[in-house]
């Protein structure tokens, strides 16, 4: 294929819209993503090739991608048919998420998932976030939840994209293997009814001590606040269980990844 | 004061030496940090009325910086004879660590502190990470530090500089509060052995599962490898116990902050 020198190219400007959230939510491109870097692009084409998402083409850049394995990854992938475009350094600079780019990212149609396709026979032990805004931490929570083998992530209200680099990067590619679903707090704690899970939450001032609590019992949802508020009254108001982690500190509160990976590993034993 | 307008004043020339640790290390203003941000520097200034810290200064620009909190901080502290320099938007800009920043900034010098320094008595219970990278895990590891009560961290061999912004914001605070030393991984192992320290290290190869050990004692260190590597066979041997979080996901490794979590959490029980 010819090397892409235009920054107006229709595919780089596919690319340039796909990295803006808005793009997206508009449903200009609807459920396409783009994932950067060696390491992420290598697991989005592993999680393709285990049927949990669809590519739809690789960008690189010939003078960026030096890595043995990222060129076997792109000559595979284009020998299998897939649409491989290079482009050059300065091209692959006007849409790469970071300064000293690797030189390669992949666009990729992640499965949509939806509530109404999880249930307790597929989805037994999951996390439910409400309104996180931090894109690190949700991509840190996904690998912590491939971690423990919990099935999945509920992103309540306005999350934050699951798919910001930051995330990409932080959930190690765990992101491309467990659903992720969006929906209102309210359908949620619905479908948690219908669906007989037991929903577990954590406050500081909860009046159990989480290290009182040991019988926890699937089909389960970890739910958590967002970093800034915690859980509100409403949102504790549907756990069956709020628990306290202890605070010996100044803090009142641990990093939502960090307290998500306590009660998770809590949850394992 | 008069509004300092020019990016070439020596005050400002300072700050942004200091934003770059190469300064800092080289030993030309030894011992002062640049704290940035409305939480960041409330937490600095109540720090150094508990005498964690010293402040050196305090750079504000008026046109930026609206909230309440941060006007009264300025007024006290410039009442209480700590030079507070106005500056214009655009020199705050020059030296802000982000975009929109909230205007305002502090100079200080937290305590020095060496292992020499540290013994079983004023650090029964320490964490101690070999060279961390990323400046954000440092500072979520304070966080839970002071979240359960621990005594500080040790930072070995090459680590990121934990007044890093990222630390900083990431830390709540904490950072100002708890002892952090730097030292050579040898240098450590050396001091714990002399002080009696049981060192508990975690390998996803270790034999045994941190679920079957429960007997933690203090003076206790909690060591904890890079987030690319891990603890090394030499760093391992210095362990009394070595511990294994289950992973039973595609990922061989958690998010570094994430595993001292369940680790800090697990030895508080």
């Amino acid at each position: 294929m010819d090397l892409i020198s235009s920054r107006t190219n229709p595919k780089i400007k596919q690319v340039r819209l796909l990295r803006g959230r808005t793009a997206r939510q508009a449903q200009k491109t609807p459920g396409l993503v783009v994932v950067e870097g060696l390491h992420p692009v290598g697991e989005a084409v592993a999680a393709a090739q285990a049927g949990k998402l669809a590519l739809d083409s690789i960008i690189y850049a010939p003078d960026l991608l030096k890595s043995d394995f990222g060129l076997a990854l792109v000559r595979a992938q284009s020998a299998a048919g897939l649409p491989c475009y290079p482009v050059t350094r300065q091209v692959f600079e006007s849409v790469a998420d970071k300064e000293n780019p690797q030189g390669i990212l992949a666009v990729a149609r992640p499965k949509p998932y939806s509530l109404e396709t999880l249930s307790p026979g597929n989805f037994p032990w999951g996390v439910a976030l409400v309104a996180p805004q931090d894109p690190g931490n949700v991509g840190t929570i996904l690998r912590t939840i491939d971690a423990v083998g919990a099935s999945g992530l509920l992103l309540l209200d306005s999350s934050v994209d699951p798919y910001h680099p930051s995330a990409v990067r932080a959930s190690m590619g765990a992101l491309f293997w467990y659903p992720i679903a969006r929906a209102s707090f309210d359908d949620f704690a619905h479908w948690a009814l219908l669906g007989g899970y037991t929903v577990y939450g954590t406050s500081a001032r909860a009046a159990t001590d989480y290290r009182e609590f040991t019988a926890y019992q699937q089909p389960s949802i970890l739910l958590l606040g967002s970093e800034r508020q915690g859980l509100g009254e409403e949102q504790s108001a549907v756990c069956h269980h709020m628990l306290r982690l202890p605070m010996h500190g100044r803090g009142t509160s641990l990093n939502l990844a960090v307290a998500a990976g306590v009660m998770l590993y809590t949850m394992l034993e």
